[in-house]
C-alpha cells in the first residue's frame, strides 16, 4: 500500500504541477528535494509571481522514524515506528475573482517493535476559499467533490462535507476559513471497506482535483478588479493565515516537531493586509460572502 | 492596588498617545470602547495610516469575573474569581529604518469565594524589533531598560533581559523575534519586596518607555528607503505575525477565551508577505540582523 501510494502521490504531482503551468503561462513551478535528518524527506515546487498565480505550492513528502513523543502521546502509543506519506497544495491567484484552494491527501501506517504494521489510515480533503462568490463556482466545485464520492459511497459527501465546514473554521472569528469542500481522516479498515476500497476513494478524490479547479480558474482569470478588491482579498488571506498558524493541526504539527519550515509555511500567501476592524458595506457582495462563511451552505442536494 | 494600576495605565495611555500623535503629525488614534459580557472591558486606541505610523495600536484593558476554566486548569485552581488589567501596545512604523515596538503592563488579582485575595502579580516589558539594525539604537532602548530597573534592584536588567530573549523566540525558524528588551512576570510578594515595590518597578518602566522608543523614532524617521528595503521588513513582519499567533501567550489566551478579537489582533501589522525561501544575501545589513537575532547580544554591560 505503502509503494502504491507513494507512486500514486509522484505522479499526481507532475500531473498537476505540468496542468497548472500550462494554464499559468509565464511561471513555472521551482523544485526543491530536501531530506529529513530523522528519515525521509520531499520535492517541494513552489510558483512565484506567475501570470494567474501569485504564489502556490505542491509539495509531496515521505517520512519515517521514530513517532516523535509529541504524536506518541496524541496517538496513545509507545515506542512506535511511524510511515508518512502525502501531497499538499495550495495556490494563491492574483485576481480575487478566482478563488485560492487547498488540497492534501495522505497516508500513514504505525509499527510495533518487530516491524509489523499496527495501524494504517488514510486521510484528505480539497477545499475552496473565495473573496468572491460566483455561486455556480461553488456549485461545480461541490458537485465535483460529490461525483467522486458517489462512485465509492454515497454517504461519503454529506459526511466528509460535513467535517470540512466544521474543520476549516476560524472559531475566533465564528466564520468558515472558505466555503468547504471534503475532508476526511482516519479512513480504516471497515468490515465493508478495505484499505485498497480506501486507496480507491482517496485517489478518486485526488484525481478529481484539476477538474473541480481549473474549469473556475480559466472562467474568471479574464475577469477585471479593482484596487479595492485586492486589498479585500488581501485582507481576507489574513483570515487564511489565521487558521494556518493558529488552528490547522497539520501546520502545527510540522512546526513541533521540526518539519521542513519552507515546504510547510509556503501554504502562506504572498501579500497579506491586517486592517483594524474592517467591516464591509451591508449588502456589498464582500458582505455577502461574510454572511455565507458565517453559514455554510448546501451547494448541491444531498 | 488595583485602583492605583488602574489609575496609572489610564494615564499612561493618555500620555502615550499624545505624544505618538505629536511624533505622527498626520494621523491621530481612533478610539472604541468596549464591554467584555462577563464583566469588565477596555478602550481600545488605534491609528492607521499616519506620517510615521503604518498601523499602531495602544489599548487599555479591565477585565474581571470567573476565571475562565482554562485558565483555573492552568494555575491549577477551582471556582477562583480574578480580576486583570494592563497597557497593551504595538507601533509598526512605515520606514524600516525605524523598529516595530512593543510593551505590556499589566496586574493581576485572583479571590476564592470569600472575595478574599488569594494571589496578585504584575508583569509586563518592553522590546524592539527592528528591520535594520543601529546599534547604537538597540544600545539605547537597553540602556534605558537598565536604568529603569537598576533603580529598584540591579539583578532585575539581567534577568528581565534573558527572559526576553527566551519568552520572543520564534523556535520554529531558530531566532528571535526581535532584539528583546524586558520581560518579566508573576511579580508576587517576597520577602524584601512588597507589592508597592513592585508597582513602583512597573511603573517605572512604564514611564521610561516613551524615552525608550521616541529618540529612535526621531533619529530614523527622515531616512530615505528603497522598494527592496520595504519588501525586507514586510517579510520580517511576518516572523512577526508567525510568533504572535503560534506562540505569543497573550495572543493564544485571548483568542481561546473570547477576548475581542480586534483588540488582540491590533498587534499585527499592516502589510505582510510571505516569500517563499527568502534568504538575504552573505553579508548584508539584512543577514547581519539575522545573525543577531540567531544569538541575542548584550547591548550594555550587565
Amino acid at each position: 500500500m505503502k509503494e502504491q501510494f507513494v507512486t500514486y502521490i509522484r505522479n499526481l504531482q507532475n500531473t498537476i504541477t505540468s496542468r497548472l503551468e500550462e494554464i499559468d503561462g509565464k511561471s513555472t513551478f521551482k523544485e526543491d528535494i530536501w531530506n529529513r535528518p530523522e528519515g525521509g524527506g520531499g520535492r517541494t515546487r513552489v510558483i512565484e509571481n506567475g501570470a494567474i498565480f501569485e504564489k502556490g505550492g505542491v509539495n509531496i513528502s515521505e517520512v519515517h522514524g521514530k513517532l516523535p513523543d509529541s504524536m506518541q502521546h496524541y496517538f496513545g502509543v509507545k515506542d512506535a515506528d511511524f510511515f508518512a506519506c502525502g501531497l499538499s497544495l495550495v495556490l494563491h491567484p492574483t485576481n480575487p475573482m478566482i478563488p485560492t484552494v487547498h488540497a492534501n491527501w495522505r497516508y500513514f501506517e504505525m509499527y510495533n517493535q518487530a516491524g509489523e504494521i499496527v495501524d494504517q489510515w488514510f486521510g484528505g480533503g480539497q477545499d475552496l476559499t473565495p473573496y468572491y462568490l460566483f455561486d455556480e463556482d461553488a456549485r461545480h466545485f461541490h458537485q465535483t467533490c460529490k461525483t467522486a464520492c458517489d462512485k465509492h459511497n454515497t454517504s461519503f459527501y454529506p459526511k466528509y462535507k460535513a467535517r470540512c465546514d466544521e474543520y476549516f473554521y476560524n472559531a475566533h472569528r465564528n466564520e468558515g476559513r472558505g466555503i468547504g469542500g471534503l475532508f476526511f481522516d482516519y479512513c480504516k479498515v471497515l468490515e465493508e471497506t478495505s484499505m485498497q476500497d480506501w486507496f480507491n476513494f482517496v485517489t478518486e478524490v485526488g484525481n478529481s482535483f484539476l477538474d473541480a479547479y481549473c474549469p473556475i480558474v480559466e472562467k474568471r482569470m479574464q475577469l477585471p478588479f479593482t484596487k479595492t478588491q485586492k486589498d479585500w482579498q488581501e485582507i481576507r488571506r489574513g483570515r487564511y493565515v489565521e487558521f494556518n498558524l493558529v488552528h490547522d493541526k497539520g501546520t502545527l504539527f510540522g512546526l513541533r516537531t521540526n518539519g521542513r519550515i519552507e515546504s510547510i509555511l509556503m501554504s502562506l500567501p504572498p501579500k497579506v493586509q491586517w486592517v483594524y476592524a474592517h467591516n464591509p458595506e451591508e449588502g456589498s457582495e464582500e458582505d455577502r460572502l461574510l454572511k455565507v462563511l458565517k453559514e455554510p451552505k448546501d451547494w448541491v442536494l444531498l
